[in-house]
């Protein structure tokens, strides 16, 4: 494919204006306009269709951000111009372009939507359930957890992202799934999906309790995406030999002064415990396959997906801090 | 064999008088007489050589003891009247029969000495290096931490009983070791062990520039013995992928009300840590060959062993609490 000269492409972009202090402010971010190159031997040129919002930008904008960088994150591409026979014009991506409109590639991080997606499947899945929030809740489940038939499983944030990926695969698998979540709206949503209990651990007495009459004779395994205070409740109620997939520690994203609770030492050594951290790129060997495997549960009705969908690519920075205050039931993503 | 009649024996036992408040104190024990049975079909009357105080006895009192209790315990013991032709008289036992200067057992949980027990290696041993806080540094290192050659190693408490087969085995198996322990006797104790290296943790400054200093690339695994508010300081130092061995946390077995600390999701997801907790029991299917692995390394001189031993079945408390209190270099034991 070759390209004739064409006038310069003006897209726009987040950016980080100022590190986050406490809880993101509309005032840490600035709208850009960004001038884009001509894509050359090799490149195309990107257009978002949906951007996705995740808590990881949170943390990760301390540790790999500077201000004035533009905001990390995926989203679902479409190749509108292309010097690069492996994406020709019209191709769906997957790219780590961050809070982009427009972005030219060189190809080599772009991955193409799943092979065999089906027509009525939403692309914007490959950011959710067909994407990494999905692969994130196989890996911790079947690496982390070793989750197994029969077992009681634990899963907070579970409206969410993962956590409803997590619910739905582990009920494939034969487990009894504990969900909690933020509102009654969220809880409605895990019966509907499944879960054997939810709660709301906003308006729950005591979460010790209601952990506790959600399943009395404890956890096997417990998928944290919470961490923080949820967790110090969590801890007693462990089974000997129990699993915690250490997901996401939400909860604390947004210190600026370290919360404290608990030391955790003497139930890890009497119950025996496996607390594992894990990022989901540690098997992106895997990836492949395993996105086939949520591709399928999909069409079979196993895993349902729902998204929390903001329009505009102006609003990514309301959708992101939406999303940290909790008002997505599923996927938070952005349509532009 | 066939004993005949004989004279109703009395023992001596230390009881839990009252279960402990903090700190042990002398009065929460008492020192009882005890009628012994004569040994019926089966049988065997053990006497005590050597009794093992150990720090577990401090939390398991809480859990599994009632007041007026004999306190739990192992023993090096003699077998001194027999109806067992398993255990002749003479024989040398391990056996977990309390603090008790005579036992009558039906032998189901007596271990003999490993077999090949060499003439000039103390008996006393097999409470120490050569026995269960010598199997837990054993599992802790190969089961749990998985170390490997090259891997730097952190272990606390390194001076005590499993601290410093910890160290010498993780010697043994090519890594790079450094030990905490509380005093400058112990340090000293350390380096002659061959800890590559080692400080005083009363005395430093700062623990975390103690331990940075130490091994300023982090550390690959953590053997921890301690818990508490060291744990807090070795969490940002681990290296990604680092392994936790959570064996002890003795700096949280006398607290009334639970210390805490920083939570420790952040570290542990961002570099992917596993923390495990562990008995040592539970590789008990594999302790006869590491009994053997054990004494092989005593022999040849790889595996030092220093022992702290009080004299006089009456002292036993004090012995458990100096223990506690740090005052042994190497394993504390009592002899009778
Ligand atoms: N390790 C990895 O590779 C990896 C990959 C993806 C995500 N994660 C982690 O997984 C977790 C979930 O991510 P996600 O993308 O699925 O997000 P999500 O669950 O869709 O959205 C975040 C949710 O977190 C809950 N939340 C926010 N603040 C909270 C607090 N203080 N206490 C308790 N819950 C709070 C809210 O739900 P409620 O209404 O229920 O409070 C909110 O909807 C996050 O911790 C994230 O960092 C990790
Ligand atoms: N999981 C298992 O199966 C298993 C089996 C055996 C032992 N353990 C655990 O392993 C650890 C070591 O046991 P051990 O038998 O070898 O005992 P030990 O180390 O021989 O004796 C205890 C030592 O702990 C240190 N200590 C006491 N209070 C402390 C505090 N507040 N902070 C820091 N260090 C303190 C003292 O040494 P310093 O002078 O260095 O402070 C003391 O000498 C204990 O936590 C024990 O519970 C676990």
């Amino acid at each position: 494919v070759c390209l004739g000269p064409r006038a310069a492409m003006q897209g726009r972009t987040w950016t980080l204006q100022r590190h986050f202090d406490g809880f993101p402010k509309i005032s840490d971010f600035e709208l850009k306009l960004e001038l884009l190159p001509e894509p050359q031997n090799g490149e195309v040129l990107l257009e978002a269709l949906f951007l996705s919002v995740d808590p990881y930008m949170r943390p990760y904008s301390r540790v790999r951000m500077k201000e004035g960088d533009v905001m990390i994150g995926g989203q679902v591409a479409r190749v509108i111009q292309s010097q690069n026979p492996s994406f020709p014009v019209g191709s769906l991506v997957v790219a780590n372009c961050g809070w982009r409109t427009h972005t030219v590639s060189d190809g080599r991080t772009l991955t193409p939507l799943v092979a065999g997606w089906p027509e009525d499947v939403p692309v914007s899945f490959a950011l959710g359930a067909i994407g990494m929030p999905g692969l994130t809740a196989l890996y911790g489940l079947e690496e982390v957890c070793q989750l197994k038939a029969g077992e009681t499983l634990l899963v907070n944030a579970a409206a969410g992202a993962v956590g409803s990926v997590v619910g739905q695969i582990a009920k494939i698998k034969g487990s009894r799934v504990v969900g909690c979540a933020g509102s009654n709206h969220k809880v409605a949503y895990l019966r509907e999906l499944g879960f054997d209990e939810a709660f709301n651990y906003k308006t729950v007495a005591s979460l010790e309790e209601a952990l506790k009459k959600a399943s009395p004779e404890g956890y096997d395994c417990y998928f944290e995406n919470v961490g923080g205070q949820f967790s110090s409740a969590v801890m007693p109620l462990m089974k000997p030999f129990g699993r915690i997939a250490v997901c996401g520690s939400i909860s604390l994203y947004n210190d600026t002064i370290p919360q404290t609770g608990p030391f955790i030492h003497t139930h890890m050594i009497f119950k025996q415990l496996r607390m594992e951290g894990f990022l989901c790129n540690r098997w992106a060997h895997k990836d492949k396959e395993s996105l086939q495997r949520l591709l399928a549960w999909v069409k079979e009705g196993k895993l349902k997906c729902s998204e929390h969908v903001t329009e505009g690519f102006e609003n990514m920075p309301m959708a992101f801090m939406g999303m940290l205050r909790g008002e997505n039931t599923g996927k938070a993503i952005v349509k532009v």
